[in-house]
């Protein structure tokens, strides 16, 4: 037996259990091979990755500690008895491994393999070759089986057989593209519900919850999302509350530092949140272009028809929109310049982004479609109509006020460079990854004024030494790092027309 | 900057760093979408999965610890300063993303991936990721790439030219299989060189490594086996000191929790160890039986023909022995058990096991026909005479002596249940998994005198409530373990002829 403690170590999604190397009672040895044990108490068990630490003022011989998240799932208090055996690895990985060697998966492999990672059994590598065998081969009948299983894993927001609930989903990859930040208010102003869910950034300079953190309150709880969605028929906040398939989150934990992103996985990931957030219809957005994440009209007609082959088996309404994705939209990138460049469109300032406003119209009437009473087609005049009547910005007012003031006042970043042009020409392409890393270099989105104030866009022409964008930031270090990166090379290509 | 320290926490193959949640001068969040950060300092860097530290006891704010092998692989003393950047993945992993989705790998792909793993670059997911792709499909030119990457990464033993340089491999999976204990001998008597390293068990009751601690030292450094052998021509020791094909120890300690086993990769793992220790000839022992590694003929065949190509392609002249894997080799199982049957096969006593001596035999002629001056055919003659003439047993003595002896006595357990048959009739079959499980709960090998005692063998005739075998251990608990797995299914079927 052995004492519990829980260690105040953040191991993240990977459960860890730490044994004194003279570890009482057991052979430490006996579990190094496997790299793993099975943690039992009180009817209880966990499977931990097994560390070993030599310094009893952390650990003793006589107890075993647990990573934080590792202590949560065993669920016992601190001081419990424990045992350790042999680790048994979930049933359901044998298909895994048959996977691995060509097998398909059944609904039920998937059902099971599903359940097993929400249920912290899997250790990160098992996640791996599970990802990676799926990212090898997977028919659409297994794309299918496992958003189901997604689902199922988790919890579904119920609406009161409401319908429709839509909601609009992009695959993501551009700068700026911050379209449900007006959607959303036009949507709303026409009655359709559309509870907006969004992600912080975490490779980009913003994300749609970060920027609307610039203007509002975005930590809500579930039960006040929906209060929120029946008064205002519309909501702008962070998705870390919903617990919609969980599985997802874990994948992607493992997905993201692997940069392994498969056509497959990425529409089991978005329709699993969507269909567990409970939404009938859906607008997803796949912009095209050469530093997008999808680069050919071929590979997003692929992308597509995936899109709608399991939508459709999924009793999900789906529209899929493919958009240009050659240049960032707008012109600010990072939080507080894209709160800018959102409320300019909302308030019909003529100095507000063209492109922006003309992508949002045309998500917006996609959606509006989704409502019966809307004649095909009409859907897009509507949405201008909304927006230029002033009721998305009355709409998007009334979200921000129910969503409450937001946790800190955000300004922009008083470090200003303007970063030159080195050829005389005409704008002929922006790159996109290029410059969200140097609007994170410069601060975003932690720092929400930092980031890029592009003055240039495709098409624009510029003379040798005029500035192609600014760069904000508020850190001399950030502001320093951002530069030099950019002068390097600006990420905007100039040519003689 | 922070200022380096070296945490007393064995993370093994995980480089890990460690931070306290509240880390001045960076932002936390910034690293932890991607997982890793890279630690540089005085022109040296590292990459590292980051863990989270919340007490400032163990870890101050000014400070990363890393854990204790990544604190080696970084190479700088505590209290350097270091810094923190986002982390460059390996290069190399761009192509194993493209294995995943179909491309196969030219040598130099597999040369700078393996260099990467090798120089700890990859983390366990990488690792996963590689192995995985590796193991849905791999090219036999791939299998030699991988298998000449994984030489070229690592030290290469040196014989001054010395030809041939013999060796042996079983590709394991049978209980009892000591066969090594009496080629190397019969070999060396005979003058050919057979530097043999074995492994300790870890996942069966015993490795050669363990059975020959029973008897001699088998801690040798490189330099004194290089010596045992000039002097001997033979030797029996630990592989742990000979750093050779370091990529494969890395690549095992990932492949083992997965259980993911594939022909491929055993041949690449196992050719790479023998080409760095210099063999220029090597007898590979492939058991068959419906409960050992490989179940079928076709499938041994397979197996045959892989070893054989990679070989030839090697330079190594490779001699495969199909052998029969229905059933234990020998009688004892478990360390002392298992040099107690070694050494009556070498003493020549009449009550020694048959099988084991015949086995050892046959590979040992087959070594013995590498030699030129042997004509075809009639090694196994001379290896028989080798035995029975003592000379076997002289070379033992004389390899047991130059290694000293073992580093503690090693007793058979006192502690000692006789399983009953529960049926009378014939044994028809030995299950290897559950009698290895069995003698592994009864604590071998950790517990050198702990084990299994085999009564009957498949063909042996049994009456109901006779003994199949005893159970030794010295622990009680340990004892009873074993002895109530046995007793709920003994691993020997007994039928009615």
């Amino acid at each position: 037996m052995l004492t519990l403690r829980r260690l105040p170590i953040d191991t993240f999604r990977e459960n860890v259990a730490f044994l004194n190397r003279g570890c009482t009672g057991y052979h430490v040895e006996d579990f190094l091979g496997l790299g793993r044990v099975e943690v039992r108490g009180d009817g209880r068990s966990l499977l931990a990755v097994l560390n070993l630490v030599d310094d009893p003022a952390i650990l003793g011989p006589e107890e075993i500690g647990l990573s934080q998240s590792a202590f949560r799932h065993l669920g016992l208090p601190e001081g419990s008895p424990v045992h350790l055996v042999p680790p048994t690895p979930p049933v359901s990985f044998d298909r895994v491994r048959d996977k691995v060697l060509g097998a398909t998966l059944s609904p039920e492999d998937l059902r099971r393999i599903i359940a097993d990672i929400t249920d912290h059994r899997y250790s990160k590598i098992e996640i791996a070759a599970f990802l990676i065998a799926c990212a090898s081969f997977m028919t659409t009948e297994e794309v299918l089986g496992l958003t189901r299983a997604m689902v199922a894993a988790g919890a579904r927001l119920d609406w009161d057989g409401v319908r429709p609930i839509v909601d609009k989903h992009c695959i993501g990859g551009i700068p700026g593209n911050r379209t449900s930040m007006i959607v959303v208010p036009i949507v709303a102003a026409h009655g359709l519900p559309i509870p907006k869910t969004s992600s912080r950034a975490i490779t980009s300079p913003a994300g749609t919850a970060d920027t609307m953190e610039v203007l509002a309150n975005v930590d809500v709880p579930v039960e006040r999302m929906q209060e929120l969605v029946r008064e205002a028929r519309g909501c702008l906040v962070w998705g870390g509350h919903v617990r919609l398939s969980p599985a997802d989150d874990i994948l992607i934990s493992v997905e993201r530092p692997l940069a392994i992103d498969t056509r497959e996985q990425l529409v089991a990931s978005i329709l699993s949140k969507k269909v567990a957030a409970g939404s009938s219809h859906l607008v997803v957005d796949i912009p095209v272009g050469p530093t997008a994440k999808v680069r050919s009209m071929a590979e997003a007609a692929r992308l597509r028809k995936l899109f709608e082959h399991v939508g459709d088996q999924l009793g999900l309404s789906l529209d899929v929109a493919v958009t240009d994705g050659s240049q960032p939209v707008g012109r600010g990138i990072g939080p507080v310049l894209e709160a800018r460049d959102v409320m300019a469109v909302l308030r019909g300032d003529p100095a507000a982004p063209a492109d922006l406003r003309d992508r949002a119209l045309l998500l917006a009437g996609r959606i509006l479609e989704f409502d019966p009473a809307v004649r095909g087609g009409a859907g897009i005049a509507i949405a201008r109509q909304i927006l230029e009547s002033g009721r998305a910005l009355a709409a998007m007012e009334r979200i921000m006020a129910m969503q409450g003031p937001p946790p800190a006042a955000a300004t922009l970043g008083t470090l200003v460079a303007e970063i030159p042009s080195p050829a005389e020409g005409v704008v002929t392409a922006i790159d996109c990854f290029r410059i969200a890393r140097i609007a994170r270099l410069a601060g975003a989105p932690n720092d929400k004024g930092a980031g890029i104030d592009l003055l240039r866009k495709v098409g624009d022409p510029v003379r040798r030494g005029e500035p192609l964008y600014r760069i904000h930031a508020r850190t001399g270090a950030d502001f320093a790092f951002a530069q030099s990166f950019a002068l390097e090379e600006t990420g905007v290509s100039v040519a003689m027309p």
